[in-house]
């Protein structure tokens, strides 16, 4: 009788754990924080579905791992068993160096340290844990693996992880348009030269999946209120460890103090001791955190906090022109009088920023189609129209918050 | 141009407010406070993706109460725009007075005051917010004012909580077997002398409704390993709070201190200071306190509360015949030399309960069909099979949770 | 490079044939001729989109087969190469001796000659064609292969037929509740002594697939209006054939009027000729010709075919009481007077008929489900409710048909 | 009690029927007759559940237009009831005349006669049915009605009959990228100075809107396999016209034959009598006809039809270069001799063609974005990326067909 652990998903129905060592991972307690640790951070204030986790992604984008592999062997693409299972450990595991927030708390606490370089953090463990069995894992995560073509299933303009997190976001955000159809461009999918290409009749599918990225950038990851929130959280993160440093007590869980009081560089987290605070942080931290700062006797962190909780967001402009210089000043001046702050604490309440999107790099992790006669053509090429590589063209916008109590 | 908030629902579509003053209930943080607060608790430790909050419950409702005005007006039931918005607040708030993981929270903290007592007290709350204008909305909540039917849409077998929550359930876990045709059923809804009724040609879609409801109790809301995460909470809350009447100090937010702290009665929440604190309670308080509880220095609560955050629950037997009375004593006796603990405490390792589900009762909330010659026949009756009757008979089972590390 | 083809499925997503056999069986005049037969008849002039065919729903359940097998061999069961096809083949070739609107069909010309004989004559005539190499298919479809469960897989209460039945036909009239959560009850497959099993936690799936069985009979198969369309092509190819043996000329295909002037018995079909021509008959033979017959000289076939045509469908009383003798009767004076026809035509106007459905049967071929234990029970009695005994009981409907202009 | 007629769409769910005089058209032999018209004529050679009649499609295009009413009122757009009931019929209507399998139906015998002008003939018809109640409709439709956003919700780049048929066409083929959101894109509607406008945030679904439509053109309607079976069956038609010309007598349904055996101009429609011969040919005249032609004498023809009932389809080229000269002459010179043929009629067996496809048709009926401001943009200049003015250019391809027994 089988004893294959199996999860529902109701993006893509079912999702089998393949070997005992990956559920070992899974159950360990590095992987189960991500539990408790949004995909999205604070989306779900614009689209109320969005509270899926990094743990179920990370789910879904080791299933569609599995179902590349499948695909690419019955091609005749020879990846034996230890590679495959390394490679859906990889995948699982790219992620795992997420903190809560992590737009935000990398802005104002963790600064300079990437998140994929805590994963491998996280897997050097992991690999002591199980005695080196992680190691092909990290080779092929790290680009140091033989066949090229592993990591760029991990990481890549076609990766499991976007191919996932697009499918995932749109199906939890109920932005349909931003449905990838993931089965059809993984069946699509071969190798050549120890390269991850496309076959030629997938490239409409490859144009609808650059195109869906795009859409859900300016849809979700950047819609203007989702951007207010976050910055809202930037700003209160910032104050709290302002305070914080000038000897301010804050109430806050042991592990989120730990994280406020300190500073926060990467090599503060090459100790142990850091990487298995940061293992104890997730989402209901801070959040239970902000909720007491409501009335924190500090004005500017309790105004901030209380508007975060209540959504009360800053009022936001997106725009394609650059914010102009006299408007903030204007604003941060206005503040003073409104709100009875410092004229210190101004950029709390008015502030401009810049965000870019490019759906496609043109950089040699690029999308390859190959034609029939064997030819490999980048998709910006391959395009019958010339969109794909206007689309590698970075969009950026600027915008402008101002808390709504100014107005 | 319109101004009118639209969410995006994953389950729907789109969920549109319909008037500024249910805009401005769905504002006030008595109703935010639910975005924190999962529908299904601790589920998602089985069906990951089951994290669906009940603001978003709530919205939905809504929209199929809207739904359900239409398609009655339609039929020519009177319904004028104070009752539908009336209506529309009731559902909106019927499950307002939610806590936190309210299956634990209910049985440990808060026992013996109903949730529908804390979402009238809410109301209440809300109503001289707004003067007055809420006292059609609690009527119908009461079942005080006259049109009987409005009522039986906010509380009855078919009305539009369970329609939403059997939908909105299914979707999120994936357990597709328990979506349930909320349109074609609404579609069917009549009145007839004040009471809500069906079409016949609807017969067949309620039957699935109550089955559909029948298997989510047994696939989803009574899963063992879901009543494993609940009955682990439930005595890790017990432990707390005898910990706390002892004196012992415990990390907790202000507002969860305050409820771990003191007898919880209901005489207790006519104070307004109380339900001030009980808004500010959500799933973020406990699970933040449950995990810095892992390394409390009572080694019960330490280890039950470590269970929980890395997802090591009691192993769980789930069966039609009692638990036989001496299998409890013995692992008690077992759990006691195992886990050196004292004999007072080895119930919170070894316990046995039971829990009951009927998928639909016989009460004078039943469901009736109506037939074109205008004969009302309680579904039990009008089924072509008896299974329906049979339903309503509850089925009650049996469990015995031991803790893992008996084993 | 991937020769293999694959086929874009609404319900699935993907189909793809597994062998090269498998491919030149679907390519086969034999199994392209279902491309022109739709797999619900006339049941699109209640559900316009039910216009699926048998080729589709064969593919289908081709393809959940291929699913079936790969979760029995997870599960150690032992299903070699040969037999792996040998079963797909089976599958997929088991309705293909149904003609157009067989059940129309079936009553009126073809009676007697069941469509899963007809289906083994066209095997034999395949499997001299590829040199005896279906011979393994046709002993499981004709259950005299020793590994007895493979044919339970073809033909039995949970068969790989019915599951994609009911998802296609739930998922193209859109009937959602029909839907059969394919992918979780064929995970819960296995076998036991030579028996396909579902286990033990599957048993709410399985209870879940007969209710959506019993829905899908009343609300699409046996739909009123349903019955009301194919007993008028049931009238009209009598009325054709009664004319045709009177020696009346009727427009017909050639192959249409091969079956429209002779006697039709399993005997005659004993003759390869048979064959052929049958292979030729497509629904489009049947309603080109019906339209044509709108202008008939026969005032009888004229009228029905017209009502047929314009869905002018007779009106129709289904009910659980026997329908009271006297009433057809009159309705069929009434319809000498009223249309103008002669006494012994009066029956293709105003008719009575019965309909039954019981959604799972206690035979031999019933549902077991296994416990952990190695207990097997069939699921009536496994059921913690005893509906599914109550549905096991035949429900015998009555109904009676009335053409409109009677009216 | 409720006698609104309501169908089941797997693609919105319900389907009202707002009028009487809806239903009453709907009723008619000229809007059933579509239940027999594909959408899609041969696509389902392809894509196997592309099935679906233009029938569901202008139910479809009809829902969605009381979608948009009800939006564009609930803005303060002015639209009366008889506008409203106009308009749905503008729309319900706007496809009737179309005949079966029209692309290639058009090219081979009704040449030069717009389906448009034979949807308005067929209006007329019904008008003087009604007394004149469908003046306003036909007023709409023919774009003389004054307020003309009216039309373009009938017929421009954004109207109801492309926002259906995309999402019926992704539906029923599978092909899931070409999914549109309609219910957003409705959602986001406005008129402004008598024009269908988006509004500004709309500007990224209108994207993926056009995205989705070219994606849809070259993987489902302009797909090499779908124009080898189009092309195949015009070449059919032709050889089947040509014989009947030559006085070659050729099976057919009468109302087909009628058909074959005149010549078929905007003239000759003029007549009533024509009108309602073309309302008796569907799609089973056609294909029940081709099937008795592989029978035929002619062995051109034969082989022709035995190609397409066998789906023994052209092996096609679609390219971006013309296709060489000389190509298909020397292909057409083997086909003589390989199928002993003469050389008039090698062009049936190997020809080339063109197609094109501009997703974005920069003209006066383009689609307005209009900003916060009250400013109008053409979406191609609102769009942050330039990829959709190249869209708006025309891609041709070219390919060439070549009958399979050349190999």
């Amino acid at each position: 009788m089988s004893k294959q652990k199996i999860y529902n998903d109701p993006v893509y129905g079912f999702i089998t754990i393949p070997t005992p060592l990956v559920a070992a991972l899974i159950a360990h307690p590095f992987f189960q924080r991500l539990r408790n640790i949004k995909q999205l951070g604070l989306t779900h204030y614009v689209y109320p579905g969005a509270l899926h986790t990094r743990f179920h992604h990370a789910l879904g984008a080791m299933h569609l791992t599995m179902q590349a592999i499948e695909t690419l062997r019955s091609k005749g693409v020879a990846i034996n068993d230890d590679e495959a299972e390394a490679l859906i450990i990889a995948v699982l595991l790219h992620d795992m160096g997420h903190g809560p927030f992590s737009h935000a708390l990398e802005n104002a606490i963790v600064q300079g340290v990437q998140h994929e370089w805590l994963s491998l953090r996280f897997m050097q463990h992991l690999n002591l844990l199980h005695n080196g069995k992680l190691q092909m894992a990290m080779d092929i995560f790290m680009d140091v693996y033989p066949k090229k073509f592993l990591h760029q299933l991990v990481s890549g303009q076609l990766d499991m992880d976007r191919l996932d997190y697009l499918n995932r976001d749109s199906f939890f955000t109920g932005v349909t348009e931003g449905v990838v159809s993931s089965d059809r461009i993984i069946k699509m999918l071969d190798v050549y030269n120890d390269t991850l290409v496309v076959e030629q009749k997938g490239i409409y599918s490859v144009e609808k999946f650059i195109t869906a990225r795009r859409l859900m950038y300016w849809q979700v990851y950047l819609h203007k209120t989702v951007l207010a929130a976050e910055n809202l959280l930037l700003q209160i993160l910032k104050r709290a460890r302002f305070l914080a440093f000038k000897g301010h007590t804050l109430f806050a869980t042991p592990a989120f103090t730990y994280f406020l009081t300190q500073p926060v560089t990467q090599a503060f987290f090459e100790q142990d001791e850091v990487l298995q605070q940061f293992a104890l942080l997730d989402d209901t931290d801070v959040f239970a955190s902000v909720k007491v700062w409501c009335n924190s006797t500090d004005k500017v962190l309790a105004l901030l906090c209380s508007s975060l909780v209540n959504r009360n967001l800053y009022k936001t402009t997106l725009q394609t022109a650059p914010i102009e210089s006299g408007i903030v000043q204007q604003w941060q001046t206005k503040a003073v009088t409104v709100l009875g702050i410092k004229p210190d604490d101004a950029a709390y309440f008015a502030f401009a920023g810049t965000v870019a999107n490019n759906a496609y790099q043109l950089s040699d992790e690029n999308i390859h189609i190959m034609y029939k006669d064997g030819t490999l053509l980048d998709i910006a090429q391959a395009s019958d129209n010339l969109n794909i590589s206007v689309l590698a063209q970075p969009v950026v916008k600027h915008f402008l918050c101002l808390h709504r109590n100014l107005f």
